[in-house]
């Protein structure tokens, strides 16, 4: 493959794009990779394209490795089957859906759990068309509220997805792993330092899902390891150790004046103050903070609830949507509507409202809390005495320093990342919604269970973008580079023709080839261009090609050789590897 | 490359689908290629996939040798380009559309011309970035009111589509002489025997747009072929010869009484019986038929249009539309609205609707018509003393035996295919509705000019099932089968294993092999799925693979041979030329 910067569709950019605010975004649209089309969509130009198709080639690899079977589905779907999984209403504003001529209605699929099912359904009949592993790389759609970082978090985006299909559980946990062992090789052929993770708490039942986190500081997610073992997790997953229930039970509960004590910090200062209950050393993890949000269930009224949290934390609305999921929860604000929640005074003895509680509010435990009555509060509060949580809830803030549930020893540190893969064991859930039986090997029916697996490939390749640049610009990892190899024509006296023929000699010798050939550009832009573009592997075409030397840079160590030009290919095969 | 059919998702179909007129359609069904998922929409099964990634690769190629650089845009794009080029208010009903969260108008874009030209004006500024060929293959959209032959006419579907930029109207006859060329070779190794035909009236320009019309009976484009010349055209794109002008001038218009006369044959025999104008040879040629028609024309009001063809001819609606795109045309059934419009009675004298009349309606030419009154009619109704049409359009049907417009001594045969390719001399007007303008070489502004190049790469593939089959099957061409060669196991002593090792050895030659390995089924139905399957290159593995011989099928020829098992690579390398 040959191409020439001379006819290539490429305008690099000199000035930061002024509403880019990640380096990959800013990075692929300066090197002329993408422009954006649309809120959220972008257009792939000639070198984005090639990177993208090397990304997916290596997907298709791995995957047809793992004995994955590719398919292609449709984006334009009819409301039908996603009707019967309740996810077109579960979806909402999330999914992009219209009507066609006749009425219908349909959406632009954000995922495709059940096509796959359906398409299983229809082609499979017996326990010897199974385990089966199915995949497509495809165009996917989510109308995000808020699309950011260029191809980060986009509404029209390339996802590889896959789905396994087998007969037992055993068999899903085989399929499961195969698979975990696929996506470990191809991030790394992708060059992607990534952390698998756990994405679901414990409680659901472990390693059930994990996701794949390509460590970057403009990460969306934010993940937690341990200082003292190997425990990672998303931090919707982490699951808060639940402290021993107090030996003692505390004295009864006592109502105080505390006026003018809206905020915890405020109510902390007078109980000091006052020396509430004889005690002057009460703080913040004393009391018990009760935030009140309005939970959205799609196809369903909304409800009122209420959270309790250790008063030193904070609800966290993504711990706690994913607690909820698929509702999601907003702050409530309408307090002049519900008289029995004394805004800033709430406490959960006698609350008329649903109320959810913190692992850490355990049994016997006793709280410095609200009295439901303006101005006053209680101590004592004693958790199954005073007052009974309806369950607990996973919405506090997770901290640095906080104790790992795993093993108890060591603390928590805070990491962020972007999501490049999920892999989830799925289960039943669809293969129960559309009844798929097939005949057992004793002649009984048997119902599938699946596990499902994702790789935003889109997303990779910025993911890959902020991994792997430097001030001056991209650094491609061999594998998904758009060129082996970038020659440079530095000059006017036949360096663009000695360029051109060493390129033809690599392009016959199997390489893919990159050269600037263009007849009015500078040497100094041509270098500035090759740095920003990104092809790690340079040969500057100068003045001693007359003489049969020419230069080979290697910008990831910063080596810069001349070498007799008979010698280029040796070297590069050399530096392949 | 290794397909397995006992894991390979697949489910060949003995029963014909009950949904699918087209043998293509049938075909790629029953042989497992892909299934129906929505109207008009399609998933591609693992055998299908491959296919239509062998038809893309070829087309990326071919596109990539005549110059053309591959950039990927979005499907769902903003209102606004198409609102700039009036093509959202012209494509009515016939594209998605669709509203995002935020109250947005969206399209799933049929085509991208807009975006194209956008692109060029955001990545160009000079004579220097010209000329410039952009292609993309991706997935488009349209509402089709009616669906049909599966692939052939669907609401998604893959198209290669293709745009040059020339500075110049000369450069744009180059950049439309290579494509034509690029997609001649490009057909011929997609095995499509096609005609390529003018689809435009050689009064816009000749061979400004031209068809690529793969030659099958089950076409929906009717194309005409002469007798004597090499002229082709579609039947939208036939000019009609005007024969000449009478050097006679018929005597003076008379009004007949012609109660019941309200069709063409009643009045021809009611002219003959009474000899109107002392004629008693009327034909239905003599007789001037006007057809009310209601045009639709998008963001417009509807409006009446009378014309006027030859008695013995009919109006083809199809003809009609290509010759009033973007508008189109129903029949006018609102006689009582129009009490000036006497059905069966219509003559173009002193007609007060919009009046167009065939190209045979020549000045001078003379005609028994309607009268405007009820049960009357009129001889000697001369074009151009009596009445003046406002002009000519070409909608009257095109039949076999009509004179050929190019040579004129010929006559016009007919013949159906299947559009596979559409190529088009676009001019400016995406450039000049976007104001393109580039540095010219002498300082001034340059605005391009583009040319429209495309390719339905899921409908080549029905093309190519409609040329490629027989009664047992499909019968791929070599470059698009799904596998060099299908080696069938039939046996049960040893022939699975047998037939896994030559799999085995062909695959590491390079070769890419499905192999038939299932051990619960039969010798019979696998030679049955494998012919139906349509890999022409089959190897059976039977009784004698233990004395070391297996037989060779080329189901093209007929041919079987036994031939020893070493010798199958070399034999298959000979078949593959």
């Amino acid at each position: 493959m040959l191409l020439r910067m001379s006819t290539l569709l490429l305008k690099t950019l000199r000035e930061e794009p002024a509403d880019a605010e990640v380096p990959s975004h800013r990075l692929l649209l300066r090197a002329g990779y993408v422009r954006r089309a649309a809120p959220g969509a972008y257009t792939w130009l000639p070198l984005g394209k090639l990177v993208l198709d090397r990304v997916s080639a290596i997907l298709r690899d791995e995957m047809a490795a793992a004995g994955g079977q590719e398919v292609a589905f449709p984006a334009l779907l009819p409301r039908e089957p996603y009707d019967v999984s309740n996810r077109w209403t579960e979806y909402g504003d999330d999914i992009f859906t219209l009507k066609d001529r006749r009425g219908g209605d349909y959406l632009l699929a954000p995922t495709h759990e059940e096509m796959f099912t359906l398409l299983v359904q229809d082609m499979t009949s017996s326990y010897r068309d199974f385990p089966l592993v199915l995949f497509q790389i495809q165009t996917k759609y989510r109308d995000e509220a808020r699309p950011r970082g260029g191809l980060l978090r986009g509404r029209e985006f390339l996802m590889k997805d896959a789905y396994s299909f087998s007969l037992t559980d055993d068999g899903l946990e085989e399929a499961y792993a195969s698979m975990r062992v696929a996506y470990q090789r191809a991030f790394s052929r992708l060059g992607l330092s990534h952390t698998i993770v756990s994405a679901m708490s414990g409680a659901m039942g472990g390693s059930a899902s994990e996701e794949f986190l390509a460590t970057a500081e403009v990460g969306e997610d934010t993940f937690v390891g341990c200082t003292s073992c190997s425990y990672a997790a998303n931090t919707e997953a982490v699951v808060t150790p639940a402290p021993e229930s107090p030996r003692v039970t505390a004295p009864a509960l006592e109502v105080h004046d505390t006026p003018d004590t809206p905020t915890i910090a405020s109510l902390v200062d007078l109980a000091n103050a006052r020396a509430l209950g004889g005690r002057s050393d009460w703080t913040a993890a004393d009391t018990l903070k009760n935030v009140v949000v309005t939970v959205h269930t799609p196809g369903r009224p909304d409800e009122v609830l209420v959270i309790g949290v250790p008063g030193d934390r904070e609800v966290d609305l993504r711990r706690l949507d994913a607690a909820l999921a698929p509702a999601t929860a907003t702050l409530f604000d309408d307090f002049a509507a519900r008289p029995d929640l004394v805004k800033g005074y709430i406490g959960p003895q006698g609350i008329k409202a649903r109320y959810l509680a913190d692992p850490r509010v355990v049994a016997g435990s006793a709280w410095l809390t609200g009295a439901n009555e303006p101005g006053r509060h209680a101590i004592n509060v004693v958790a199954g005495r005073d007052f009974t949580p309806e369950g607990t809830i996973e919405a506090a803030d997770v901290r640095a320093g906080d104790p790992c549930p795993a093993c108890g020893a060591g603390e928590l540190t805070m990491r962020r990342g972007i999501e490049i893969g999920h892999i989830f064991q799925l289960g039943r859930r669809y293969t129960d919604a559309f009844k798929l039986d097939v005949l057992g090997v004793d002649g009984k029916p048997v119902r599938p269970t699946m596990g499902c697996y994702g790789i935003g490939v889109s997303r990779a390749v910025a993911a890959i973008a902020e991994q792997h640049h430097d001030e001056r610009g991209l650094l491609w990892p061999d594998e998904v580079a758009p060129a082996d190899v970038h020659i440079v024509a530095a000059g006017k006296d036949g360096q663009v023709a000695a360029a051109l023929e060493l390129a033809g000699e690599l392009v016959a010798a199997g390489l893919r080839v990159l050269v600037d050939d263009r007849p009015q550009v500078s040497a100094g832009v041509k270098f500035t261009d090759a740095e920003l573009i990104g092809v790690t592997r340079s040969v500057v075409v100068g003045r001693r090609s007359a003489e049969g030397y020419v230069e080979f840079r290697d910008r990831r160590t910063g080596e810069r050789n001349d070498v007799a030009v008979t010698d280029i290919p040796r070297v590069i095969a050399t530096s392949l590897g």
